[in-house]
């Protein structure tokens, strides 16, 4: 028996591996169709996709309904379930989405630089699709619309690999993606999602599907990020973590300060560009320190902090080495007294994550300094971290924000997912 | 006997590991330093390292007499001998490429965009150095030289893995390298060189140098890019190889198409950007076929031809399914009548490399669709494939060219070797 089971696994990881590396195939000869297709055409399956999420706006809910009531009876925990949970307002939210994305300029055929050379060769340098991404989500379903609709834009095939507990909804959004291709006449594996719950597909993707994948997008917690990055045989747009500092200098205006610390920390406690540690210079501790923790804790926020910080408030905990290091997503803030702009750019080289930084200061050449110097995608002077966004950059909405040094940095939008190709025009020229 | 041999093994390849991770943290801690340094003392080092080739060219020339010797009296083949050797001519040509990389434009702190949001935010994306680059290389002591300085000039710590057979030449030149790097108080770490002979430490720098390194440039034979492609578990700048098409269309020229041709395949045939396909169009073939091959043939190239092509001259060879997917490097060329622009990019699409590509004609329709369409680093227009090259490009000097799409494309010069960060600029905004 046991040996009979071994061989129907056996079977069903070859099934999936065929239809996996089939999936990746289609997806890389429909990028090559999606290369050559018209903004207009692209946009056009964007609309016709938003259109269909409405139509069917019902039907997805009812679906989803399904995958909520498997999760709740497995007993997953309440912030998961709000994440995976669909309703008319969220999906009408997805359609306007689409139609944002829609509504953005076309990322491709953008001269990126022209160069004319001595010999009369005329060399521009154009936006091309990068060509295929997989993109790794877990249970926020509407993902399914957001990563498969920028992409699009950009001329590049999806491969979609969904949380397999909101499967039924990411396929239920990814019918809608389909109809809007198909009503533009561009090919159904310009957006495709794994047809399987299996984990393997995860493997299969992280090994680039047999040189099919460009680049992966994973979109999730930290555990996920972690296994992409460590795994993966592509290129990965992501970041692990978001450890984010505010630095108030001795040069820089309280009230300033108390408003951007305010917002940095606790406008949204859970998203990537939320303040975590809070850096007080030495010459600013005496009138900057007290009010701002103070603050701090009055607006509900825990803050643990070191000595100095401590004497500030009795509310205060003792902040621990693993503080500083700490992302808590939640309203909890560490506090520490430096000694300067020098003090606070160790700290943040020391312990940050290379994600997004702010200086609160008056001081332009302190700030210059740290704006130069602290090694982030993101560095601010004078406001709120939580601008770390696409959408607050302009870049009309994000796939992630990413933290490494290659290709996209910071918040990847439509732009992000282009590169390039030279055109070259002569008239006859030879090399000599 | 033997358990003693595999003790000493053992330990001899934890000597290399403990020295190759140490040589990745300095790598990377010297990054930080570079980083942070001007333009001016960046440019210093490579004057002065070119400065001490030159005091140096006599000892450095006898050094590299002892490799040569070793690699003759292993029977090595004389096309390696030549790559290998060195004489004063060309330590003279090391110094002057480096003083031309010092005298390029500082490619960190350019601002290569800059928005204002309708909150007020000044937002600046500006260039900074990539980080640590590996660069993997065979018999060519120059190498050390050309991507050392390349890597400095884009405030990059460069980990150079030289061919083992060139050791004491890159070992003689990196230390003129230093001698720069001290002369401009920058940190030895900024270029160094693997201490050992020893092969594990090019797998150790494919895996990375537990994230030392943040991409690798190989520079050498195919089989050294393909080792480095299939094992690297950091980024890649490299082109497997160049199967580089000229396509001659109905309404070429002719003359221009002869002109072109010529130089594209012969003018030097070893090179990556060197022409290996010749594709004429049907409805061209009557008049411009023969003239192209019997020009080829007299100019003592091979030719090999599909059947049409060989009606046209006894001497044209068959051409076998084989050829259409070789990049020969030598005066060898393949030529295959298409059906018109369709066809050649149907031929390009399926054989090609993805590297460079050329159409000949002087109808701008056609050119526009070949420049769009064809999915290569490189597209050009009635001029010759040789122009693939970093310097023709006005980008000063290349560490290589890259078919990838992910950051560099093309010829990778010292702006693709570099990064971004944003700055963002406020005066206390917080996010709604």
């Amino acid at each position: 028996m046991e040996k009979l089971a071994h061989i129907a696994d056996a079977r069903a990881a070859a099934d999936i591996e065929r239809q996996m590396l089939a999936l990746g195939r289609a997806a890389r000869a429909a990028a090559r169709t999606l290369a050559l297709s018209s903004g207009a055409a692209r946009n056009h399956a964007l609309t016709a996709a938003a259109a269909a999420l409405r139509e069917r706006s019902a039907e997805i809910v009812a679906v989803n309904a399904q995958d909520v009531a498997e999760a709740k009876a497995r007993g997953t925990a309440g912030s998961f379930i709000d994440r995976l949970t669909l309703n008319e307002a969220r999906v009408e939210a997805m359609a306007r989405g689409l139609e944002e994305i829609a509504a953005l300029p076309d990322p491709l055929g953008r001269t990126l630089a022209h160069f004319e050379r001595p010999n009369g060769l005329k060399i521009d340098r154009v936006a091309t699709p990068l060509g295929v991404i997989g993109v790794i989500y877990e249970s926020r379903p509407n993902v399914t619309a957001d990563a498969g609709g920028l992409c699009l834009k950009a001329g590049n095939s999806a491969v979609l690999r969904g949380g397999s507990e909101s499967f039924r909804s990411s396929q239920a959004i990814h019918a809608c993606l389909v109809a809007g291709l198909r009503a533009a006449g561009l090919p159904d594996a310009a957006i495709s999602l794994t047809p399987t719950r299996d984990r393997a597909a995860v493997g299969m993707m992280l090994a680039g599907l047999d040189g099919a994948l460009d680049v992966i997008v994973p979109r999730g917690g930290k555990s996920l990020v972690a296994r992409v990055q460590h795994e993966a045989r592509v290129p990965v747009f992501a970041h692990l973590e978001g450890i984010v500092h505010v630095f108030v200098d001795r040069a820089a205006d309280l009230q300033k300060a108390k408003t951007i610390v305010l917002n940095a920390k606790l406008r949204r406690t859970g998203v990537c560009g939320a303040a975590e540690t809070l850096l007080v210079d030495r010459a600013a501790a005496a009138t900057h320190l007290a009010p701002l923790v103070q603050m701090l804790i009055d607006a509900g926020c825990e803050v643990r902090g070191d000595k100095e910080t401590q004497k500030v408030d009795a509310r205060v905990k003792a902040a621990t080495e693993e503080d500083w290091r700490t992302e808590y997503l939640d309203a909890i803030i560490s506090v520490r007294v430096v000694d300067g702009l020098d003090g606070a750019i160790d700290h943040i080289e020391t312990y940050g994550s290379h994600h997004t930084d702010c200086i609160v200061t008056e001081d332009d050449v302190v700030a210059t300094r740290f704006l130069n110097e602290v090694d982030s995608a993101i560095v601010l002077h004078n406001a709120s971290t939580q601008f770390a966004d696409g959408g607050e950059f302009g870049f009309g909405a994000e796939i992630g924000i990413a933290t490494g040094r290659m290709h996209a940095r910071g918040p990847v939008g439509v732009e992000q997912l282009t590169s390039f190709k030279y055109r070259v025009r002569g008239d006859g020229q030879v090399r000599a």
